[in-house]
């Protein structure tokens, strides 16, 4: 089935509230096999919230609200949807006496007059319970069937209401319209080391070969995503078919495949060197602790990685890594020369099979015309291996350090042949 | 002025992707004295684009969409919106130019077919230069004054099309209109190393005296932010009550308040060292080069921060460090003895005057009784001067990183006695 997801706030269209929501109940659903077919912000005010709703209703039958269900005087979206549905406000008993008991257990007794609103409800609404919070969710059909769900904003509150009420109605009401719920269901085939364009090249004819599933291409600086959807199909043909089309974009994709959805590359990384009982060292400069960092993020790093040397200023490439003095002048901090010895410093540093380096620079000054800012050097070494890359890396400086890390991640990766 | 927000794509509606382009663009149009009427997301589809457009042509007479302007198949914003007004998609001799200068610089040559798309614009576009992508912004009128502008969705490109180019534009259409516009302004005063109810204590009765400007709390891993609002006020006026209401909250906060705005306590920490004329290392376990990331995150950092040791495993504490092994054993690697002596350690390996180290257990695992997961010893040294300090923090393995990180930091201000 279909739905429209409005959710209500001033404070989302001022921007000062990020909506998280939306993001949750679009991944909620698509697991139970809706499909949310647009989604509408609208500003606290009755007449905003009553016109989307009628469009919503009109256009897909049935619209999810969240937010505007407190007990303040900006709260006012049952209020416009009762209106727009011709439905008179009813006090529930059952409700007040919930809330009452609420209040004194909490010790805020009397309770406020305000809460007394959140008591009242659409004639003909079911109420769905909220025991995390004060104003419960709603659930109305009008005459022609058409659905409105209201659920809060407070995240939490929503979160359990969706789980806990909404989506077993909802997957009930489906498989009363016949059969198992088609579902939504995605896969996410994660590539790095390519430009999104050098992708879609090798993955021509792809989308066709995949159909109906679809295929979105999704960059960032940890690399080009592929996100595989299969849309409304029965959970078991849905699978299936994912299965299928995403081995076809593996296979496509080649070696700059690291892995599939939430794959970290440095958790590859580890894997890869504990597989052959190594241990890792790093040495950084540009990346300033950024792959160490990432790298110790993954729970239990610590039986892989040892430890690293932010070699920020060029004394300690020398001092601590060993990089010779007249190998910084002759060739500079960034150049193959000086990041092969700081990988090898890291690996005899940290007395490490596997090490990695990175020096490069960053920006925003400091570019040359030979070296201009994003010129990154990287070294991945495997015992007696070593590999180095000159990469200039587009973007601002937080991004070309991320490019940096993740490539350094990359490199020794594909030195050791990983996944 | 009104508009209405379009952003589109299909990740955003699965869920995938959170919507930050929206809040984004929500403050800095209210900062321009634009509100969003409406915002509204529809997936990857050219129908859905369409007739989204249309509507909200119909009901606002102006829309700004984001995404959709890659180069793959995927992208069909500019084709829906070039159909809808009746325009054919032209080849731009300029942007096809540029684009082909940009895959030379960065060493991707020659430039990819899908690529040349992006220089086919709408007839009757003007188009808005994009220097950090391949995407261009669009700006259109249709032939009765209504607007539709287009933005790639890459955050970073969309956010420098926004300020250089969409603002500009906006501000000087509603002054041709007549009059200044009345804006929405906020200022956040940042603080940390105290609880949100700690500080409302503090802030008692404050929101009386700043009335009709609003106070919000916005607790995160960095502290509390404070952010005053003014709402639709001539702009002189706004910014006079926000000064004020400002200086109030910082002199209720203390010396709990580190910076306003977008203050970053790494950049605070950077200048008192520098205003000393020293220089800072670091030596970190638990946080693994966040510490490190985090400083060199800063532009300039280079002139204070010489460099880090990343000392995770126990031996690159004793060996690169200098802790005594019988410390450790005696008093375990996450003790005040532990981290006084790393940053004693981190003083000497790197020659400064200023020093931070950082030992503790993230988790999820390697907690006990005595030490439970989120158990963090800290120590700034400047000189002679050296202060340790336990925390337990709560959350996840990356949030006691991250709090670890910012209180390390924190101690630091507050040794140097800095703003």
């Amino acid at each position: 089935m279909k739905l429209d997801l409005l959710t209500v706030g001033t404070e989302l269209l001022l921007g000062h509230t990020v909506d998280t929501n939306a993001a949750e109940l679009g991944r909620a659903l698509a697991a139970a096999g809706v499909e949310i077919d647009r989604h509408i912000t609208v500003a606290d005010r009755a007449d905003a919230i009553r016109s989307a709703v009628a469009e919503s209703l009109a256009r897909a039958g049935a619209v999810l609200t969240t937010g505007g269900l407190g007990p303040t005087r900006d709260d006012v979206t049952k209020t416009a949807v009762a209106e727009l549905l011709g439905r008179a406000l009813v006090l529930d008993d059952a409700l007040l006496h919930g809330l009452e008991e609420r209040f004194r257990t909490l010790g805020r007794w009397p309770m406020p007059e305000v809460n007394r609103s959140q008591a009242m409800i659409p004639e003909g609404a079911t109420v769905l319970p909220n025991p995390r919070g004060t104003a419960p969710g709603l659930w109305m059909e009008d005459e022609r069937g058409r659905l409105v769900m209201m659920l809060p904003g407070v995240p939490r509150e929503m979160r359990g209401l969706l789980v806990e009420e909404v989506l077993p109605r909802l997957v009930a009401r489906q498989q009363r319209a016949g059969g198992a719920p088609a579902v939504v269901l995605s896969r996410t085939v994660r590539t790095t080391g390519i430009p999104e364009s050098a992708l879609a090249e090798r993955l021509a004819g792809v989308e066709e070969e995949i159909a109906p599933l679809t295929l979105a291409y999704l960059p960032s600086v940890d690399g080009v995503d592929l996100r595989i959807t299969a849309w409304s199909l029965p959970r078991e043909d849905a699978e299936r078919r994912l299965a299928d089309a995403a081995e076809r974009v593996r296979t496509r994709a080649g070696d700059h495949c690291y892995g599939e959805d939430g794959a970290d590359l440095a958790a590859v990384v580890l894997d890869a060197v504990r597989r052959r009982r190594g241990r890792l060292g790093v040495a950084e400069s540009c990346t300033g602790g950024l792959l160490g960092e990432r790298l110790t993020a993954i729970p239990g790093a610590s039986d892989v990685f040892v430890g690293g040397v932010v070699a920020y200023a060029n004394g300690v490439k020398t001092d601590l890594l060993g990089v010779a003095p007249e190998i910084v002048e002759r060739h500079g901090a960034v150049s193959e020369e000086a990041v092969r010895l700081m990988a090898a410093g890291a690996q005899r540093v940290f007395n490490a099979y596997c090490a990695l380096a990175v020096t490069g620079i960053a920006g925003p000054t400091g570019g040359t015309a030979e070296k201009p800012v994003g010129t990154v050097w990287l070294a991945a070494a495997a015992g007696e291996h070593v590999r180095a890359l000159k990469r200039i890396f587009p973007g601002d400086r937080e991004e070309i350090r991320r490019r940096g890390a993740q490539a350094a991640l990359d490199l020794l990766r594909r030195l050791l042949g990983a996944a």
